[in-house]
């Protein structure tokens, strides 16, 4: 696996690292990047992230031996994994910075991770520009780290789900994981986080155009932003509004939890440790009944047979052979003068050509 | 394709049928079922749609031989395809039975199908009992056909789409889909249906416990049922609370249809020429918008990748060299010893393995 460390280790590791590995050439089991991320060497966890998210085959390689040990480490921890999301202009980073440097403040140990498959490593998308979090960027507590840059929602979510688990072994306990909520990206948030926060900005119309279908229905928790000056009135019409949606969404849950409503206000603090503490008594709540590890367990599965079906749909699409009868079939299909399933049969029979080892 | 139409065609036609199969051994382009099917022929309609269910393979191909000339028969159709909705007790049947005698009664060919993955043939489940609604069923211009037993619900929903396309070659102008709602089989509804309808019972605990996440979000149109005698106010008070929940929902789509929320009751017949009315008028506007047949190319292209989805998975779950070790992998991964998308890869490098025309 690691024949040749001289190339395999040239990237992403320091000068100092590699010269470490030249003189250990054969280091055993554990990858050399695992002792230092567990004693929580922050450029040990950015490096380990940035190895997960490398789509060269020897990184793969390495990462998935890294992970291994990894996955280990964390097999009793019991972090708190926080999904947030809202439409633009709901104040997410003024309410991550608020709420995280609370956390940190009860010396927790903070990561901020981002889930945006739009971002793109030049631009300054979301997370990206750290002077959007000035004050926790800052605090040694706290790690912040920009979307992975992958393309599709697939390439994300999986390296996010990675560096989360990167972030837990390094210590960290709190894991907010932020969406900009673009397409999918809230439910595979809420499909890798403990709890799932949605930030409402006060007012209607125009503002709440960004929440997507689905998502007050998967919150357990909502809370609405600004509620300081003159839109302290606004937020609490929302918030009553909110919770009487709620009655009539998520009662059919399983969990004994009862999602609701709260006001905060980044600016003057109110209400952010009342969101906190919710946010720990449901994190152990869900502990106490066994819900929290039901949970992961119930998400890592669906995870599995997610990348399993993006992955397969990304290699029939990539068959480069049959682009143009993909192509060609695709427009009769959106014409109607074939139907989908028939059509969906012509592509697999092709695609499947060769294979004979299936019943 | 049809080599030996005396074998090809034993089933699923009657004796007279398979005499004229005979003496026309060579019937050229047009399946023989196409004609007596657009003349309105009952029995044509019943036989091809069983036809578009069976799962032998030569009866595939006899299935896609006749929806060929079906689609391009369909081309121009405008029909209303109303997709029903409800928890328990929400009162479908009855609803289905009192709107689908006021369509037929203003000479509408009425066609209702049913998508219920949990459905066996033997027993007693939806629709397939058509006592269920008497009067509709022994209506002439009304065609009521009980769910196909698929076992999951990419064939149930595969099958429908095909019943849908059957009964609008054969005259049906408005077809109404019912679904009991497990699981994700309203989504799927949705995504075959120009207007998407959630019956919901006045009250709310338990009753209204049956409502799946992410239905009220995709309803064009919601209408409390039983609203008659002691349950009047009851059935207004609950009208009131979804239609506020409304408002927080769906404002930020794209079509100008404003989704609302009506009281209906099938006993005393108020409010169901209304609820017609509200459907032709939801047509009409996304006909003369264009928004009809947009809606229709894109569900047509997400059941194509659907059904391309599910049949690869399905394909690789059944891959039985191998079903240890998914099922090792899948313990791993539910345990946590393994990421997901390491042991995704492993499936994929496995079921991929003797595959070379991927790029």
């Amino acid at each position: 696996m690691f024949r040749n460390p001289k190339i395999i280790y040239s990237w992403p590791y320091g000068q100092h690292f590699c010269k470490y590995l030249r003189r250990n050439a054969s280091f055993g089991e554990v990858h050399p990047l695992f002792e230092s991320l567990i004693a929580g060497n922050r450029a040990a966890l950015a490096r380990a992230i940035t190895l997960s998210e490398s789509t060269l085959e020897r990184h793969k390689q390495e990462s998935a031996h890294l992970m291994s040990s990894v996955l280990k480490h964390n097999l009793q921890n019991r972090s708190l994994r926080i999904g947030i999301s809202g439409p633009p202009g709901a104040g997410k980073s003024t309410f991550i910075e608020a709420i995280g440097l609370h956390i940190t403040e009860l010396n927790n140990k903070l990561a901020v991770l981002a889930v945006d498959p739009s971002s793109t490593r030049s631009g300054g998308s979301l997370l990206a520009d750290k002077t959007r979090m000035q004050q926790l960027s800052v605090e040694k507590l706290a790690y912040i780290r920009p979307s992975p840059n992958r393309g599709h929602l697939g390439g994300v979510a999986r390296a996010t789900n990675a560096a989360i688990q990167l972030c837990e072994a390094g210590g960290y306990n709190v894991i907010i994981v932020e969406t900009v909520g673009a397409g999918q990206s809230e439910i595979a948030v809420a499909n890798m986080t403990d709890i799932f926060v949605l930030l409402v900005p006060p007012g209607s119309g125009d503002e709440l155009q960004g929440i997507k279908k689905g998502i007050v229905e998967v919150a357990d928790m909502i809370l609405v932003t600004k509620a300081d000056g003159n839109l302290k009135t606004a937020a609490r019409l929302v918030k009553t509004e909110y919770s009487r949606a709620l009655r009539l969404l998520r009662n059919h849950d399983d969990t004994s939890w009862k999602p609701f409503v709260q006001t905060v206000s980044s600016i003057s603090g109110k209400g952010i440790s009342d969101a906190w503490s919710d946010m720990l008594e449901f994190h152990q709540e869900m502990i106490s009944t066994g819900k929290y590890q039901d949970r992961r367990k119930k998400q890592r599965v669906t995870w599995l047979w997610d990348h399993v079906q993006d992955e397969l749909l990304e290699h029939l699409r990539k068959d480069t052979l049959n682009a143009k009868f993909q192509e060609k079939l695709e427009a009769d299909v959106r014409n109607g003068v074939i139907l989908p399933s028939t059509a969906a049969q012509k592509l697999l029979n092709l695609f499947l050509k060769g294979k004979d080892n299936i019943s």
